[in-house]
């Protein structure tokens, strides 16, 4: 039997001095429990997402000094670890210090595995340089490695050797995507199998949660580990790590897979610890019983993410109080409620921030939501200012000093409602914020962020945009759980969750005359989601085509036959992907590049997951042709 | 004599119908003109900085199409131009369609080079991933490649060969960064031409301006091309291209490199057209003239880059008019001056928006810059609504709904100084940008923007940051340059210039008393200059080693001696380090998060290519050590 332990930390991102503190915490209580070997996460020790802190010299350096005092708590027990390795005499492609995401193996105060390698640790194989990964800008991968050595990149895969209990045992190191090789010709997991034997696959990772990804991880996992026959452990860091406008959280989910890749052991999600799990490595092994693990595909995942999120983020930015602008709408109403599971009643602040726009109906639904949560609440309304500010700005002569020409400026209905709209956040809450102690919540939601219907420096400000991963749908699913599994009794009222969903800046908004949003969420949502979520992303070419084929809600999953009964002819239904793919692809971009962090739970986020640039919105010639076939075919 | 055409065309980014069309016009006019070649850009069909638009299929068959239609065009003329190489039955290490940042070479409607060679087209070597580039999120090197097909690179370094006017010429085709191999274990021009005979070398590139980066490139290129002893080409485009963040320039400065590395002619940069090379490429060819190529890193660069890259980003996203906030100061001021050589002067507003804080000196000078400039002018006062904010917010009382207790909240003067920046900006300057039709400008400078001395939704809102990628001391330098050289007159008062800069908030930044802002920018400046745009980043352990070995101003740029002159103590001198040290790190980030695109023109521009995360502020043990001693040896 190996008497093993996964090291699921806390990692904070580039603060070598704590998580080598942690990690001696760890190996401390693991000698304790008598553990053989204990394993810590990818870049456990800098942390993962940093940006280009790695072109400090003086962070590399400390971040060898923090693995070398953990190398020396090796005594007695093999201590497993992910670290930046440096190459001092090497560069990298920019010119800089060469660094590799690398893995450590330390036995009695020494490295272990160097023999017949070129250092002395292991080199992550595959770079991902997708979603929200940028390995490539940083490290040297060992397929660069091998082929400046001029060697075939599957030599280098090697198990590394130690010495247990005075039995040798090979373990296969890898590094989180060397687990995901489905794409790429070099396959780790069964190259390393096919150098060794290995007795024990170890894959250290450094991977943030997303919707399904656990899921997809046992899968793709377990084929690999069933084919090698051999078990294998992985070992993930909780906590959060962000690479600026997005928030990422690390769910651990540290799994054990015995050598039919079944699962017999996780840690549990968002929650550090160590695990103590004894393996049985012997041919003649007893088969362990299986464990079934949650999907993490539901609501209560995502609510578990954003919980766990915002309550971490708060305290890494060293925020203690938040001020949330209440409208007696949807999405304030659930940022309210996810807060209040966060932060003690005392503080949150809730501000209610009315124009005569808004309905009597919005405003006690405002106050009611005050009451139920029981937190500090006050009503600032903006109506003073509003029309000070449309008369000062409409009313205030514009001269040319020159020739003491002058006109007046007019103020639009439409820029009325932005004024409002900033009125309240950038005026009110970020100087209630700022007099509270805290910070104010932007309550934008993913439907919303796609197309810009937000006002930039109005709702669409905010330290963090907790719910700005999840397309409406999903925000009124959050507060239907909020409701029944988190607070137990009807915090949100129903009547928030049944009304029309409105801005509330003109007339036209009148939620009391059932007026609102223009975007249908039924389908927009899912339009929307085809646009930015789709793996091969849909642009109107696809879109269309789709919709003559009519197979369109199929492909997007929104409800059969919602498009013939939203729009009565192609002109209409093309008028309306027209409007929703320019605002996608311009103000879209414009508001997002300065919009707050999101916190991601979906398989893609905005922000450093979904780079874009302003420019020109673009129809391709295929989308074209169709357009006019149809619009002949009418006419 | 080889008669060729430089298509030094402005590329559109992501408007392939567009480009295209200049491609093909351009076409015409080198055949018009007897050219026998003509050569455009790498990815002169789709545009370079994307994002992830190749991320949507039916973009990338709507460049393969465009492309056609270019090769189609080919007829008796040789053509080569770069766009997106797609494999449809291959995929990346993402797993999506294969892309490749391809070079086209096409004659009498075919696509030529194709025979030994896995593809009809060349494939980049080098992608480079610092910098603003990202080129392997999306594409795959011909390094990769080489590995699939279990190949040495260097075999697929293979020179193309072209029939022109019955004489067979062997081009060595490369992209952009396959000229910058210094870094690289791999060296295009170098194989490429033991792997020849080699007649021509020809660099497409798609290479952002930068201070100084021509002058480097003339000194790498030259090398190589002498080394090599054959001719080279390099064709850059024109125009502007972005990554949200950050808004480059492309200066084109398409060049021709003589056999012996000389530079006998160049194109004007930013400067849209075509020229007609006549190369004598015989073993006898007689010794052209070479020219001369003005340096590119002096404030004569910066303005034509900024003046360039403000023109065209506003028409890039259909902006007509710009609204200005103008205080009196030296930021503004210069904003002022640069969008008024852009702009028609009915198109320019400034606004002037003072509270008690503001002195009658710097009033004066707002309208006296107005005058100067003949554009529109207006004062809208915030001093009501700045004492209605602070009495609404003070004086309304905050209650919990379910005990009745309350509480007024305090606001401070440090809040009330960030409420007058928001009031300015998203109050007054939005409304008015919005009912005058156009955006205003964020006037920050690289100094505040390091350290976040600025509000957010407040100085630092506005459509892009024209200024934000220059420190302070540049923007001194700029409005001298305006006034001298651009106005040839004093359209910046004196008086601006020789203010000391203050964000005139509180009585405490009295310019009239002398007193302003906390940063002491020549000092400053290069620390901070030090911390973010240096190769190998600074962190306080080095600029620590720097002051205790007495070379620190050396180190970082700054007069002699001014380290000692500003601080009494180590102690004064660290207490000052940490406090901006964690400015940068801390609230500076939170604040770039949020803040606007910024135009781009020194090495390192803040946005895309300073990739940060909003981690703890960290100091190395390295630096505490020495702090320790430092304050030991004191003590």
């Amino acid at each position: 039997m190996l008497r093993t332990a996964l090291g699921q930390m806390e990692v904070i991102p580039g603060r070598p001095d704590l998580n080598s503190r942690t990690i001696l915490d760890m190996i401390e209580e693991a000698r304790a429990q008598k553990a053989e070997i204990v394993i810590f996460p990818e870049m456990a020790i800098p942390g993962y997402l940093l940006g280009d802190t790695w072109e400090q010299r003086a962070f590399l350096r400390d971040c060898e000094e923090y693995g070398k005092s953990v190398v020396a708590a090796s005594r007695g027990i093999c201590v497993l670890f992910g670290n930046v390795g440096v190459d001092w005499n090497k560069t990298g492609d920019d010119g800089r210090v060469r660094k590799y995401n690398a893995f450590f193996v330390a036995q009695n105060g020494r490295l272990v595995g160097g023999e017949k390698y070129p250092y002395p640790f292991r080199i992550k194989t595959l770079h991902p340089n997708y979603r929200e990964f940028d390995d490539t800008r940083h490290f040297y991968s060992l397929r660069k490695l091998a082929q400046e050595m001029d060697m075939a990149v599957e030599e280098l895969l090697q198990p590394v050797a130690v010495e247990i209990s005075g039995r040798c045992l090979k373990l296969g190191c890898i590094l989180c995507e060397d687990g995901w090789s489905e794409e790429y010709n070099v396959k780790p997991i069964e190259t390393i199998h096919r150098n060794g034997p290995v007795d024990l696959f170890i894959n250290i990772s450094a991977s943030p949660f997303t919707l399904g990804k656990n899921n997809k991880r046992n899968r793709v996992f377990s084929k690999q580990v069933a084919a090698a026959g051999v078990p294998l452990l992985y070992v993930n860091n909780v906590g959060i790590q962000n690479n600026g406008k997005t928030v990422y959280t690390f769910d651990g989910y540290s799994t054990v897979y015995d050598a039919d890749g079944e699962i017999t052991d996780y840690c549990h999600p968002f929650s550090a610890g160590l695990k103590i799990v004894e393996l049985d490595l012997s041919a003649s092994a007893k088969k362990r019983p299986c464990v079934t693990v949650p999907d993490d595909r539901d609501i209560a995942s995502i609510y578990k993410a954003l919980h766990y999120g915002a309550s971490k983020f708060l305290s890494a930015i060293g925020m203690k109080k938040v001020v949330i602008g209440i409208s007696g709408g949807i999405d304030s109403a659930v940022s309210a409620c996810l807060y209040s599971t966060v932060l003690e009643p005392e503080n949150v602040l809730l501000v209610n921030m009315p124009s005569v726009f808004n309905s009597r109906t919005t405003r006690d639904l405002a106050a009611g939501l005050a009451q139920n949560l029981g937190c500090w609440y006050t009503v600032m309304p903006i109506q003073e200012v509003f029309e000070y500010t449309v008369k000062q700005i409409g009313r205030t002569p514009v001269v040319n000093p020159n020739n003491n020409s002058e006109f007046n400026l007019n103020v639009s209905s439409f820029v009325s409602e932005n004024i409002q709209a900033r009125d309240r956040s950038a005026r009110i809450l970020a100087g209630v914020a700022a007099a509270f102690g805290g910070g104010f919540t932007c309550n934008a939601n993913k439907s919303e962020m796609t197309v810009g219907y937000t006002t930039l420096y109005g709702d669409l400000a905010g330290f963090l945009a907790a719910l700005a991963d999840l397309w409406k749908h999903q925000v009124y699913e959050l507060a239907l759980y909020l409701n029944e599994h988190i607070y137990g009794r009807e915090v949100i009222p129903r009547k928030i969750i049944d009304l029309v969903p409105s801005a509330e800046l003109s007339p036209e908004q009148d939620v009391d005359q059932g007026k609102g949003d223009p975007i249908v969420y039924p389908y927009h949502d899912y339009l929307f989601r085809a646009f930015m979520e789709h793996w091969n992303r849909a642009t109107p070419e696809d879109i269309l085509t789709w919709y003559t084929q009519g197979v369109l809600e199929e492909q997007i999953g929104c409800r059969p036959g919602l498009a013939a009964q939203l729009f009565s002819s192609p002109a209409a239904f093309i008028e309306d992907l027209e409007k929703w793919w320019k605002l996608y692809c311009g103000m879209g971009v414009a508001k997002r590049i300065q919009a707050p962090p999101v916190l991601a739970v979906s398989r893609r986020a905005y922000g450093f997951d979904h780079r874009e640039a302003q420019n020109q919105v673009h129809f391709t010639s295929g989308y074209q042709k169709l357009k006019r076939e149809l619009m002949k075919e009418i006419g």
